[in-house]
């Protein structure tokens, strides 16, 4: 039977990487599992790459939109993103009431128990995907005839799968693309992008391949979905192993035909999107070439300069 | 009776701030409000006012960590966040539950009913103040016995106020500087920051004073903390009009004491920091010197270029 906590963990190998990173002050963990801060050397590493992003969609003309780490709860519920992955996501509660309960919650709080009896959702949940508050605030305006992109910059996006796989996060940067436009041309872009997408990760000397993929869609019916989705090839990754042989996802390729469209009411366009898991980049870097940037090879060094 | 839901709205003057940056692309309002996206002109300024912070703290030799928008529901507890804040807090539930209840709770979101019933915390909190997970992270290491000095970066942070005045968004980025060090040298750190970031920000051509302020302490009891901790001086507030002649803070520098230090066991050290709310501030440049940023002083574009 599918549970909602059956998050995959680190291997041996994996669990080995985290250490290291660890103790050379690359990542800060906290109490919680995939809570996971970033030291000095981390940050610039990820703020290079950015710059670097910024560099190779440059020709693309796209537009800047840049939203918080929270939507509306409405939004998430109108593209069915809790139907499809409701293990994924989070609701952000918050406390409504008067004095008297104030005072019972922050005793409560204050002795580590329960006070979330106190709490009722707040009509806002965690962004799960950079992509996903584009799609109204496109509704806001005219998708132009020939169609339109947006970068998303690195915006933090919430995945509820607790571990202590350091490339499983529960929060981490996701730069994305996201186009709009007439819908024989949306596949093209992707396309396009996926093979741009490659080559840019191989020359920054990474062991990269493409592959189909599909989403953890949950549960029984999910498997449904997942098959249907990989039969359409809806969906590729490029894959890095990070922590050991296993593959991991640093980018992903996305066509959703009118989904977003129709509910959002964008005209009709269809929309398609790729998306760069910034950590897992940087993770898959500091794999392949090593935790002391300094002996890096020079060409991945000058790429990031 | 104090409750929750206290939250000041926009004035008219404020309300008619807002109109005009939505209509001019911006801001991007969502369904929610203050949860507000930023359209290209905003993202950029935000950005070169950051580049520019960044430029005016370098001799400060701080250490960058960063942190994603949500820490351990236990941390907030630990400090007392609840007691004094509880109605701005934001928890963070997910679903725990297997296939029968899955399907249960996607066709409840489907429809827009209540599905909040299926969903238990999942110990993790909104991040209220960039500075909040530097304390536990410094717990990791040694503090040096001449002190240390982090930078946050642009940290997205919580704060549940729900409101139509541009000013008060429900997430932003709030960019700190965290002192830890001996007792007798913090108060003197905060208070010439306090100095340099006002002379900063008038040299961006902003009205900027400085105040004594205090925190939103909650409720009837929160009266009290306010007004102790306005005779101690730990908070002092950069006040610049924003959409009207009502100050807006735009920067606050706070003193701890031994608070987060004997918390988090940091050993006899006190803290202190100060923080740029980076949409205010922006907001207030874009009120002060128009929305054409084209025609802004010579002066001021100099400084953020």
């Amino acid at each position: 039977m599918a549970s909602a906590m059956d998050v995959p963990q680190a291997t041996g190998s994996q669990g080995e990487f985290r250490d290291k990173l660890v103790a050379e002050g690359l990542l800060i963990p906290s109490s919680v599992a995939g809570v996971t801060g970033q030291g000095p050397a981390f940050v610039d590493l990820r703020q290079r790459l950015d710059a670097r992003i910024s560099k190779l969609v440059a020709d693309e003309g796209a537009v800047a939109m840049e939203f918080p780490p929270i939507e509306p709860r409405h939004d998430m519920e109108s593209v069915g993103y809790l139907t499809s992955f409701p293990q994924l996501a989070g609701s952000v509660f918050a406390f409504h009431g008067e004095d008297a309960e104030a005072l019972a919650l922050g005793e409560q709080a204050h002795a580590h128990q329960d006070w979330s009896g106190h709490l009722q959702s707040a009509g806002i949940v965690m962004v799960p995907a950079a992509c996903h508050p584009v799609y109204p605030a496109l509704a806001r305006q005219q998708v132009p005839p020939d169609g339109i992109t947006i970068d998303t910059g690195p915006a933090w996006v919430f995945r509820h799968e607790p571990s202590d796989d350091p490339s499983r996060l529960v929060a981490f940067h996701m730069r994305e693309l996201v186009r709009a436009g007439p819908a024989d041309t949306v596949g093209a872009w992707r396309d396009a992008w996926r093979d741009r997408a490659l080559q840019f990760l191989q020359s920054l000397g990474l062991p990269a391949v493409f592959d189909e993929a599909n989403d953890p869609f949950f549960g029984r019916s999910g498997k449904v979905l997942a098959r249907s989705q990989r039969a359409q090839k809806l969906k590729f990754e490029i894959l890095v192993p990070v922590g050991g042989d296993h593959p991991t996802a640093v980018a992903s390729f996305n066509a959703h035909g009118d989904h977003f469209a129709s509910v959002f009411g964008l005209g009709p366009v269809h929309t398609a999107c790729l998306g760069f898991g910034m950590e897992r980049c940087v993770l898959a870097l500091l794999f392949t070439h090593g935790t002391d940037v300094s002996q890096w090879p020079a060409d991945v060094l000058a790429e990031l300069s």
